[in-house]
């Protein structure tokens, strides 16, 4: 039976990639879409490319009749998710695509976000979204918290590795090239056409990006001791895409090996022939995940290199995969669709 | 029953739209690709965005057994498609992405290509690809010539102004804006990402574009006499899009009355509300086309602008809708997809 | 000796490119740079790539001793140009690149600006500042009213053939594509990276955009009656360049020999051979107008193809040429610098 | 009196480079331009945006006379150049923006480009052109090898650093975003705007470039002892730029302070204030270099940013810079233009 679902935050870019996603889903019918700074418009005025679809009139998250509501997306703004999720009724299963559920320890979430938590015992129930880790857990949520899109993709690439024990956890450096659309439908001088296109930099050096609290996390998780990362994230003229080169000190051979092994069964992972190099227009408007390796130079040191799409993969393409399973879907339906290329 | 498809010419951009056309479509299966210069290559060296699938290793065209093709897409460059499909067997029902079979007349195709058709006699069955306008004739055929792509956008937004007899047909100026991929795979310096991105510049100036042929056929068979067209097409630092600005002598209220009149029930042509304006984003990857119409300061003249994408709808997306009828399989199936924004 | 020279406004586009084209020229020295939402930031804080210049800080334009200034370029906001311009010190030569002081007529201003003009006395005495069609006057002025940027573009394109009699009046379309810079550095949307990028579009279709004002100004002048062309312009994805696509009824050659009598002796107007067009990348960053003209398929109809950089020759650089002329100094001093490709 | 100068390879970018610079340039005068494979063109029919100055017609590096010359620019391919520049002139002086010249050593110049040097002698007299480095060197020389364009980013972050030993040699990694200027006028698919525009992608991963050789030639030679980095390339969509993010173990209060020492007196090396990161759009067409410094949340590791223009002063701007002073012409001469943002 075909599930009912809502959206609130439907007018940023990880709501609409929702839409986009969902018009695509046979067993999927989009019931609500919420957005409460444009509560009142019809999709197609907000998302021209939308038009096409007949969809439901804009209203505040307030005004959806949850009873209704199988699954809620939530892709609104961090620090507002917490406030917005616990009005949710409990029969309702939530896919929260903010940074608010993120964090297992309150403190930790402190640190990165600067604010007391505001739904702390929810927070309690929220499983890390990255499917391909968390998959049991999510199949029983209620709540998933969607990863960060820089986060996902440095865990495609560190998880094996670190779970395998096959590179020096001192020694790692994720350094990240990212399309601009990860930041959102924000107004800023620097994400206009005139100052990006031509352009790119460097920015939260130092490790200082928010998504670093998600790294220590896991990482150190999977350790069982405190891994940190050399992490900087670039904001790069494209629109889609993340591209992660990872300097570790271990043996291709046994890093691709880690790589084959965790990602054989995986239908959205694909692991490169040995000194292949993926690009991100590989995966532009697609679910997938691309990991090439190559040893270096200097003995005993690999690269490795990972693409994924930031708004699909790294967010709605990922929340839709959470969704399939809490909802007891085919994992990947919807999602098979080929990238866009050019 | 899944339909048996091979493509001929799958390294260019319109035999790889096709597959990842034909890679969600639930009633076909791709079960020869052919290449003649890259035989014997996987397709995911070619197009490594296709590394996902499970396709067939290119072969040349001369290596395809037919017997078991249900229907063949050529994407084959102009000149070379009537040279090969007269060797594809009967059975197999053809659609041309070529310019070879568009131009009913011998003459008319001299005219415009510069040399004697190598294939008159199967020139003769071919039938017009413009499904919206050709469907019947499509659904009976063997063999369907795909328009062009400018051709395609022209004639969305003047079959139905001719037709209706709503604008002076001496007056009519097509000002065309073309991403680059409509220029195919081709090596060319002005096709370099350092010389097109950040430039732009008119091209084949002055009416000597040779969809011009499609024009004046297509438009003197509506009006029942000679119609000529002032166009310029344009390439723009673009990847995908084609987008028409058409000046014309007519009211704007007889004219969005025509539009809404020829394309109510289509599915895949958007009239805008009196005055909205589409921009190529809103149609990208999709095989849908958005229509606008405003009148001009200047009493009794109209502009119309009509976007498209012309890789999918005015190309590989058209071949793929015209195969769908041919199949007898629903027309829309496996194009109902949303376009890819941002 | 060198002139005194102030910016107010310096911190858009415009002002930015005021100061790259004064920084390397050899008879002015910037004195004074004012903007009111940033006075008291370093231009290097507003803008990074005037690092290397030793700038003065940024301040009110009330806080500007005018008496040490030989001319002020005035880059405000239109409607706040007016409020500014009548406090500036009389013996202070004014080069306004707003759009306040290009309307003769104070009717025709309130028509295309909705307001009445706030120092209609002052109008009076501006000069429209197309330096090719009004060198004289400007050479006498004390205040210069710069032209927009798309009317530049369809000036140089219309006025010689206008004034040499060889186009039809009633049958002008000039169809324009301008990159993004044209818009100023201003927080919307559609100016996003993520939105402008890939995608573009028609706006203020229908001969609504205000620089229509300064065409039938103009043409109407020249021609001695009124003339309205249809006009659209479009917003492409690049950052800096305008393309006017005009479509006429004229002889090709007529036309050509009109342009060639022209700009004979123009140092940045550049008519192409017969048939050449020109790229908008072949005059990125430069003063230069580069010009070509093609007969058509419909005999008796022509059309030119002008291409100039909207915040050079179309603003800035046109400015700066301007200023030259009313301070004395050679008009093509620090304008000669050869355009950025690739 | 004005220095006579003549460009070999002059139908490339680096060479189209040269003449925008030098025609700005007071004391220079382009007397001969070669391309061999263009010989007989016109410089306005291979490069359009040269249109408006008055340049010798380009002839085949054998028609040069060579007894006018001061000193030629040779900008050819790699390998090329070894065959053309024993055949100058002795009086006329060199600067080489290929590979050839830049390896003291033949067996690593063998190494990296795998053929036998064809002029070892020749090659013992050139100078490295890192004009900051080796000034008093680049005075006196007849034969200048200019620098790979990522060669000079990673130099100017490093040498200093190696120079105060402020930083750990065995833990330096160099990830570098090029844009597509870098790979020349090269007709290859990756470069096509369809393809490079919306993708980026690392390439020669593991140590695999050519500009290692010079890394470690002159990294080796500074420490006194053998230094390799670990480097990977990645090609970016934008025209111009090299954005250089460099991890090293050391303190960033030492580094920057290094930066200081070597920088204080460099016209064309800023120095940004701790913790600023510079973006390749500051610097774009100008002979600029940017340098920001960041520490990690790893304590003892810092991040280093370095942009400059590939094309400019990673090339043809450092080959102007060093033939001013080749000539006894002050150092800056025709070269302190700003940056063109946006």
């Amino acid at each position: 039976m075909t599930k009912k679902i809502a959206i609130i935050g439907a007018s940023g870019y990880t709501g609409a990639e929702l839409i986009r996603l969902i018009s695509s889903h046979p067993e999927m019918e989009i019931t609500a879409l919420a957005a409460n700074s444009k509560a009142g418009l019809a999709m197609s005025t907000v998302f021209p490319f939308l038009r096409h679809l007949d969809l439901p009139t804009l209203v505040t998250w307030e005004q959806i009749d949850f009873s209704q509501i199988d699954l809620c997306f939530c892709a609104l703004p961090h620090k507002t998710s917490q406030e917005v999720i616990p009005h949710i009724a409990q029969h309702t299963k939530v896919v929260d695509l903010s940074a608010d559920f993120r964090l297992r320890d309150p403190a930790a979430y402190k640190e990165w976000y600067g604010n007391d938590h505001a739904a702390v015992e929810l927070q309690k129930s929220a499983v890390y979204g990255l499917t391909e880790f968390y998959r049991d857990e999510i199949k029983a949520a209620s709540l998933v918290a969607g990863t960060g899109c820089n986060a996902a993709t440095g865990q495609f690439t560190l998880r094996p590795l670190i779970g395998a024990g096959v590179i020096d956890l001192d020694n790692i450096i994720l350094d990240m090239k990212c399309a601009v659309s990860g930041a959102g439908r924000s107004l800023k001088e620097n994400l206009l056409h005139a100052e990006l296109s031509e352009g790119y930099n460097a920015y939260a050096v130092g490790g200082t990006h928010r998504h670093m609290g998600e790294f220590e996390q896991e990482f150190s998780a999977i350790a069982g001791k405190p891994v940190t990362v050399q992490f900087t994230p670039h904001l790069i003229p494209a629109n889609r895409g993340i591209l992660s080169t990872c300097y570790v000190r271990g043996e291709s051979g046994e890093i691709l090996q880690a790589f084959y092994d965790a990602y054989a069964n995986e239908p959205f992972v694909k692991v490169l022939p040995f000194g292949e190099m993926p690009s991100t227009h590989d995966v532009r408007g697609s679910n997938f995940v691309h990991i090439g390796v190559k040893d270096d130079r200097i003995e005993g040191r690999s690269t490795i290199v990972t693409v994924l799409d930031n708004l699909c993969k790294g967010s709605s393409g990922q929340a839709l995969q959470n969704a399939n399973l809490m909802l007891g879907i085919e994992e990947t339906t919807g999602l098979m669709m080929a990238p866009l290329f050019p």
